[in-house]
Formats: structure tokens, C-alpha cells, sequence
């Protein structure tokens, strides 16, 4: 076990805390506020950022929408290089604070932004930016990475940069309040998925890490079971920082990472605008049965900690089941039916898309090849 | 549930990262190494440290003792302030980097470093510091809490300021290797209290916050039962993580803390210096007992989800017995007996000392007066 971890984001979470904006900024910067379709205005969210804001300079970006992409992005990074911006302010969920990142990485750079997700360019500095979280999921708001899409070619691809991680990220659990229940089953899914892909590898003897992961897998799990507490406080309060703590960096240290859910699923995500959280639940249950010799012990420690499964008998496949059975208790589908009458198109589609990516061994084993995708796919598809 | 926390201490944790330290350091740094009592020269540590700062500007200051004294490193605050030290590099376990840390704050302050133990001075600036652990317990590497001793009075205080927070910390399991029995049994004990502070509270329904303090309970308690195993890297680094995790601020953020038992067994160091984690196994069974009323639901919960305890009655108290069990399986007292013959004189001591320090109202609900510290040390001390 050998890493190297910090996570300097500076958290203010709880109810009131949007105005602590004002005492993390600088009172010399000059703001560029990236927010989405326009949700927080009629929340009051976008009230109480430029309330937080009276007396700074500032300016804003609208309209990034879900699975942000660069063509919109490179709109704001103009705005960035001509308004003298040095500072930004994501107000929204994953997506908007995706688009933040790659917008501050992106107005550092002379080159085509798209260089910084191909790999051409290694992001060397970014605007400074803090994160105000309406939609809990994702991490993005204390961490380093980041997923644009480029629509012209549907590629969804990620970077992660040390340089794009917030200076702040404000959590309000009432930003909640007026989430539609499908965002928050979303929120709880894909937080599920995050710590999945951290901790159904091979076992490490990472204790820690290993307890840290169930602890938030029973956390997920109990939230999405008092779903008919969703309105109160503490529920949003609770999924708010399990979603952080999920994606944060620290249950990840020293041990092996898989995430091969994830880049398949982008590819549906990309292909047939499948909601993120959805094109995972879609994806996972069916790679764990096709990879399970490489998963059986770790799913065996996950079935007893967190499912409290008894019994070693099929205890590996039990824990996928009774993974799949959660995600149909909140309603949450675990095939996909958005890809059109041809199932074979539609995996070839997904393949063709990962070869173009040179995603071709995924897994910390590499052990999902186009042959393992094409198997997984087919279980996956309806 | 409303909180700010960050934790910004670059930890480079692993085998052979002790030289890590070359790259952590400004190329320009003028460094004071503080370190103890000289193991450190014996167990290859100091080489290593050595090797590392090749071509760094550094001098040396040796003698830090267990439960740091203010005049000891008054002295300290000497060479930095007149050899123009620019940065601290603590070499130790959690008294050398405590007391690196008063060194670093009253290095910065012309009145008398004990103003800061006392609160006549506020903290304000300190010369930065890293560390180097060498002894996993007090999670004082990537905190920003210290306690020191003012020898002349037996006082014992505590402070606490972002300032010195170390700006890293080398995390390397073996460092552990020449370890006494002894001080792994109080690194286990430690940390396990200071999760204990942290979670056996009133119930708070923060959920993450809870079931990451239960992941570290039921690692410790693990490495523990798995003391057998304690020449191996992974019990090694589990521990030295677990122990970190323990106090980094992480799983008291938004919840009650308690710290009556540290500040009763800081005491109990202070009069008879009893060995911190020691002080802390004394205190906790009695002072648990004596305010079971305020923390039966949260005693509960940890006896089910730590030590998987059946059953509701008498739950509570039967956590309490399993705690002080856990104890004892490790051939750790709760019980005083360095108090010498007179009982009554030596709880008098105790409660004086605490009425010297203000600490007249303990635990989250100041529910711990005089007459409860008498009643707990009546059953702590044989």
C-alpha cells in the first residue's frame, strides 16, 4: 500500500452556508458564474449566490447542460480569456462543475480545449475555481476530475488535474429541496457505483479503505430504503456527503481501481443520452457476473458487510443479485432499452466507440476486452 | 448538521517515502529537524531523513520527551527564531510533532509560547512544518491540534490552529518495525479513543459520520485480536492509516464531541505520568459508566455494529463491558495504580488540577462536574 493523498478543498456544508461565498473569495476577484439550464433561478439558489456576491465583480455563463459539452464550454473559456476572469464559480451539479474544470483548464491553454480530454495536453495550470452543489452525486465538487463530451463525435472522455480541483465547494442539503425524486435516485446510484469501483477489485488487506467503502455502501443502500424520508432534512443532509465522500479520493488510496463500469457506460450514455447513473446501473450487475472469478472475494466480503448475506453458498453471485435487487427497489433499470430495434448495431456501436477511445482492456486487470464488452452487452441489452 | 472542514496535509504514505521529503520542500528552506530521544538514530530513521535533506540547508534540535515540555522546546523556539528557520520538520510520534508544533507557533510570537496553551495568544501565523511519523497514535501528523506540558506546574493543555496544520506528512509503515509491544498496544488504544470522543455521543443521524467512526472501531478492534500479526506490512499499515483517520477531523466534522475522558487522563499523565493511551483506558469504562444515561443509544449502536452484539437488553452496559474487555485482551489496565497509597488525596489531585484548567464542565453536555470526575476516578483508581 503506497500513496500520495491531500484533499485541500475547504468544505462548508449545512443549511445557510451559500453565503460563506463571500468570505472564501478574494475581494479582488473578478467572477465568471457557469451555472445550467436555469433551475437555480427558480430554486433560489441563483438568489442567494448573487446576494453572497454584492460588492464583487462579476459576470455569468448559462445554459451547460447535462453531460457538458465542449462546444458549449468553449463559449465560457472565451469569456474567461477576454474578461480577464480569475476566478470561477460552478453553481450546480456534476455537470456543471465538470464544464467548470475543463473551462479553467481550457483558458490556460493557447491550443483547442478537446487536447486537454484526448491526452495532447497536460493541463500545467487552471483558473482557480470554487463549486456551489445543487445536485449531490457525483464528487466533482472536492475533486480532481472531470467528463466533457464532444458532440460533433459523441466522445465522452475524462481528465483529471490537480489544478481544476476546487478551492471550495459550498454544500447546502436544502439545494435539494426541489430536485426531482428521478435526480435524487440518480445521485444515490451513481455514488453507489463510485465507491463499487473502488472496492470490488481484488482484496488488498486495505482495511480502512475497505471499511470506509461499506460504511458508505450502508449508508447509500439505508438512504435508498428511507427514500419516503427524502424531505427531510437529515436525508438530504446524509446523501449530500455520502455522495461526496464517495468520489473524494480517500476510500480510493493505495488500492486498485477498476472504473470499467463507468467507460462503458459513458459510451451509452453518449450513443442514446442514457442518464449517467442509469447507463451504470445497466452496465454493472452485468460485468460483475462476467468478471466474478477476478471479484469472488471481495463480492463475498461485500455480500456479509453490507447485504449481511449468510452463508458461503454462491455467496459471490448472491451479492450481484442482491446488488440488481437494490436498483430495482428504487425503480432503477438494469437493462437498456433506448438503443433502437438492432442489439447487435447497438453493441457494435458501443465496442466501436471504446476501440476509438483505446479503452480495449479495461478492469485494474484489463480483463474486459471487446470480446468480455460484447458478452457483458449482451446480458445488458434488452 | 452544519460544518467547514478541509484537510489540506499532502500525506505520502507507503515503504521507502521517507524520500519524499526532497521533493516537499522549497529548494530554499532553511530546516530545523526535531526530533526525541534518539531511536530515530538507532532504527535507520534518521539516516534516511539525512539522506533526504542532502543539500537542504538544516540543523538539528534532539530531546523532545514523551508528553513535550514547554521548557524543553522553549529552547527550540530559540534556534528557529535566531538562526532564521524557515521551515520544521518533525521527526517523531505525536509528542515530537505536538511540540513541533508549539516550536512553530511560538516561534512566531515574542511573548511567552504558553500564552497559546492558555488562550492569552491567538494564534496568527507559525513557521510551516511537515512530519515524518514514527510512532501511529495520535494522528497529530495531519491535524492541527497539540498538547504540551509546562513541566514547573505539571499542567498539561491542549491548542489547536489551522496554522499548524503540517503541510505534509510521510506516512511510512516501516518505520514501525523497532516499535516496543508496548507503544503499538497505546497506538491501538489512542486511536481507538479518539474515535470513541468522537462517536459515543447523543445520536446525531449522521450517518457517514458513524459509520466511518464504526469502520475504524472495528479495524482497530481487528488489528487488535490480530496483534499476533503485528511483524507484518499489512498490520503495520493498517494501523499507522487507521490511527490517522482517527483524529484528522474527518468524523467529527458536523457532530457532538466529548473529550472528557482525554482531559481527565491528562491529568492522570501529568501527577503520575501514566502513558497517554493508558491514561485514556483508566478513564473510559468508569466515565462511560457514569454517563450511560446521556450516551445509552449511541453505546447501543456500537455494541451491534462494533461488536456485533445481540440482543436489547442491558446493551449498553454490556458495550461498555466489551469495551473494557477489548482492553484487556491486550493486556492494558483500567485501572490506576501508580497513585501511590492515598486514594482520596490522589482524586483530590485530579479535580484540583482540572479546576486549575477551567474544566469544570466536560463531556458535550458539560455533564461531567467535580462530583461526577470523583465519582469516576472512585471506580478508575484501585
Amino acid at each position: 500500500m503506497k500513496f500520495s493523498y491531500s484533499n485541500p478543498t475547504q468544505i462548508f456544508f449545512g443549511q445557510g452556508q451559500i453565503s460563506a461565498i463571500t468570505r472564501a473569495l478574494d475581494p479582488q476577484a473578478k467572477v465568471l458564474v457557469i451555472y445550467g439550464g436555469g433551475s437555480i433561478k427558480k430554486n433560489g439558489v441563483y438568489d442567494q449566490v448573487a446576494s453572497a456576491l454584492k460588492g464583487f465583480d462579476w459576470v455569468e455563463f448559462s445554459g451547460v447542460e447535462p453531460n457538458p459539452t465542449k462546444e458549449t464550454l468553449d463559449k465560457a473559456v472565451l469569456i474567461v480569456k477576454q474578461q480577464q476572469i480569475n476566478f470561477i464559480l460552478a453553481v450546480g451539479g456534476g455537470s456543471v462543475i465538470d464544464g467548470s474544470k475543463y473551462v479553467a483548464a481550457a483558458a490556460q491553454y493557447e491550443g483547442d480545449g478537446w487536447d486537454i480530454l484526448t491526452g495532447k495536453h497536460q493541463v500545467n495550470s487552471a483558473t482557480p475555481l470554487g463549486a456551489v452543489l445543487t445536485l449531490p452525486a457525483t464528487g466533482s465538487e472536492s475533486n480532481s476530475g472531470a467528463v466533457i463530451t464532444k458532440a460533433e463525435t459523441q466522445d465522452k472522455l475524462a481528465f483529471l488535474s490537480p489544478y481544476v480541483q476546487p478551492k471550495f465547494a459550498v454544500m447546502d442539503p436544502d439545494v435539494m429541496k426541489t430536485l426531482p425524486e428521478k435526480q435524487l435516485l440518480n445521485g444515490i446510484v451513481d455514488a453507489w457505483v463510485h465507491v463499487c469501483e473502488q472496492y470490488i477489485t481484488r482484496p488488498t488487506g486495505a482495511m480502512v479503505q475497505d471499511a470506509y467503502a461499506e460504511a458508505l455502501l450502508k449508508t447509500l443502500k439505508k438512504l435508498g430504503e428511507r427514500f419516503a424520508d427524502r424531505d427531510s432534512d437529515e436525508w438530504r443532509a446524509n446523501l449530500m456527503w455520502a455522495a461526496n465522500q464517495a468520489l473524494n479520493g480517500l476510500i480510493g488510496s493505495g488500492v486498485p481501481q477498476d472504473w470499467a463500469t463507468h467507460m462503458i457506460g459513458h459510451e451509452l450514455t453518449a450513443l442514446w443520452h442514457v442518464d449517467h447513473a442509469r447507463s451504470l446501473a445497466i452496465v454493472q450487475p452485468s460485468l460483475l457476473r462476467n468478471q466474478i472469478e477476478f471479484k469472488r472475494a471481495k463480492l463475498e466480503q461485500m455480500g456479509r458487510e453490507v447485504f449481511a448475506l449468510q452463508g458461503d453458498e454462491q455467496l459471490a453471485e448472491r451479492t450481484i443479485n442482491a446488488i440488481e435487487a437494490f436498483y430495482h427497489s428504487m425503480g432503477v433499470a438494469t437493462q437498456l432499452t433506448e438503443h433502437g430495434d438492432d442489439k447487435e448495431a447497438a453493441i457494435d456501436a458501443v465496442i466501436s466507440q471504446l476501440n476509438n477511445h483505446g479503452m480495449v482492456a479495461l478492469t485494474e486487470n484489463q480483463s474486459v476486452t471487446p470480446t468480455e464488452v460484447k458478452q457483458i452487452l449482451t446480458a445488458a441489452i434488452a
